[in-house]
């Protein structure tokens, strides 16, 4: 038994992620598994990885990163598209069985977290982060604190309709920015590109698109070239709407910022209103991978249960 | 001479508008003077409309709605699409002159204010302003504050690009959101419909749209159809960036609610993220009118200069 670390959870859809996580950040023990589609199993998981990791270390609180809309007070799963748990009261369910204390957040709000208190964003007051993987979501910080809006759901960037009647989105809509921004929307232009050229069928996976830039591949390129065009509509949505000083781009696309975070800046530098009149904030890729989501939620939970004991 | 009052000005691209108002928000005095283009006649405007109104009043302070960029300490016009300001340290210069307090505020911001100290607003903490009239603008207040964001040019709805490769916007953009929902894009939208239909020619407006629409004309309710969709668009960016618990819509195109409020709500009911998921949030036209610039930038002059004695 060591001191007191927190373990943060990574929840998705098929892979629950697991660390022991110490004050300052630090990742000391890491727990996996792969999880089946139901809450309860989802829940058996979460209490088991807690109890296998409590076994090594002194644990003091759970903090758990969820890939879906929270309540405004991070008590209650309100809908999860990936995860199992509608209107689900998960913060009291899982309190009740770890018999410690347990917080709940948004996973790019646990990310942001993470960033502002060990990662690109620690001297930022007004900021805000955009997460690039499968799909793309969005937190703002102001003052040390998360922007959540009336109901915990802002901001929601993902699905911003930014093409009338384009490509088709799993949320039932037309045109999301996501369909057009993501590790998904580089497989899709990355497909519509070969189509288009009568290039031989593949299957394109955002991992294939950016292997296929890397090497010099043109539909890999082009694919690159669209997405920059979309990342400068992103950043200068997130501009426009919360005027950051700072913007930072995680989650797994991001890792590959050197192909195309200096286009979408320059791209986004002309969209803003009142360009040339305004700062424009500073973008900058993030710094914790994509570990921030687990580190965001443990910090949470330790500061959350020290104050719980400090009342 | 009677109980302190602050002037309230609302300066367009053509009409200077004042009215002295009490710390009640009610209006007991106005001028209007037209205005030419430069700054210095604009700024000798304020002052003359000031000692006008201040021969009749005991005014404290000045409060000025400007539509434009202000810097985040509201002392600079950084810059106005519509007026002559730009990086100008207007605050200072005013103030310098009159010898009074004089605040100055965004003009959405402004009737933004109006409505939570007077108006629709007056019970809600986390709620969005949207301004219909030429253009459109927002504002965001949560716990009592507008969300200025870093830089001081938070939120900007208008040009959010909605329709790539849209209609132009003098802006220099194309497909701008304020394009498709404002007084200038019924006006554009009845015009496409007649030229579709080979309908004689008429130069359109949004006034007579509306008066078209109203009087049965089959374009002006098509307009109207058509503008009711794209509040929607609008509404429902709103609602996943920020979470409003309340958006008033207000300016002067949305003093024709009757026509379109209902079916551009049900219309955003469908677009926010995880619909039926999430609270959505109530909307409802402004209370105050095309006065809230001037009754909120009055508001606030009086307000800070209480804390200026205060201190």
């Amino acid at each position: 038994m060591n001191t007191p670390v927190a373990i943060g959870f990574d929840i998705g859809g098929t892979n629950v992620r697991a660390a022991a996580i110490t004050a300052t950040g630090t990742i000391i023990d890491r727990e996996h598994k792969q999880s089946h589609g139901e809450a309860a199993s989802m829940e058996d998981a979460i209490v088991a990885m807690t109890q296998t990791l409590s076994s090594r270390h002194e644990v003091a609180a759970v903090g758990i990163a969820v890939a879906g809309f929270l309540d405004e007070h991070r008590q209650n799963v309100r809908f999860a598209p990936h995860l199992p748990w509608r209107d689900a009261p998960l913060q009291q369910r899982l309190s009740q069985r770890l018999g410690i204390p347990v917080s709940l957040e948004h996973d790019a709000n646990s990310a942001a977290r993470a960033e502002a208190a060990f990662g690109a964003a620690q001297q930022a007051d007004t900021w805000a982060f955009i997460s690039i993987g499968t799909g793309i979501g969005g937190a703002v910080m102001t003052g040390g604190e998360i922007y959540r809006g009336a109901f915990g759901t802002a901001p929601e960037i993902g699905h911003l309709p930014v093409v009338p009647g384009g490509r088709p989105c799993p949320c039932g809509k037309r045109g999301c920015l996501e369909r057009y921004c993501s590790g998904t929307a580089l497989a899709a232009t990355a497909q519509e590109i070969a189509v288009a050229e009568g290039a031989p069928e593949q299957l394109w996976t955002g991992e294939s698109v950016i292997a296929a830039a890397r090497a010099g591949n043109s539909i890999g390129k082009r694919a690159i070239v669209e997405f920059s065009s979309w990342l400068g509509v992103a950043l200068s949505i997130m501009s426009d709407m919360f005027d950051p000083e700072l913007i930072v781009i995680g989650g797994g696309v991001a890792q590959n910022h050197d192909l195309f975070l200096v286009d979408g800046v320059e791209k986004a530098r002309g969209l803003v209103v009142g360009a040339g009149h305004r700062p424009f904030p500073q973008v900058v890729p993030a710094a914790l991978g994509a570990d921030a989501g687990m580190i965001g939620a443990a910090h949470l939970a330790l500061t959350e249960s020290r104050q719980d004991t400090a009342r």
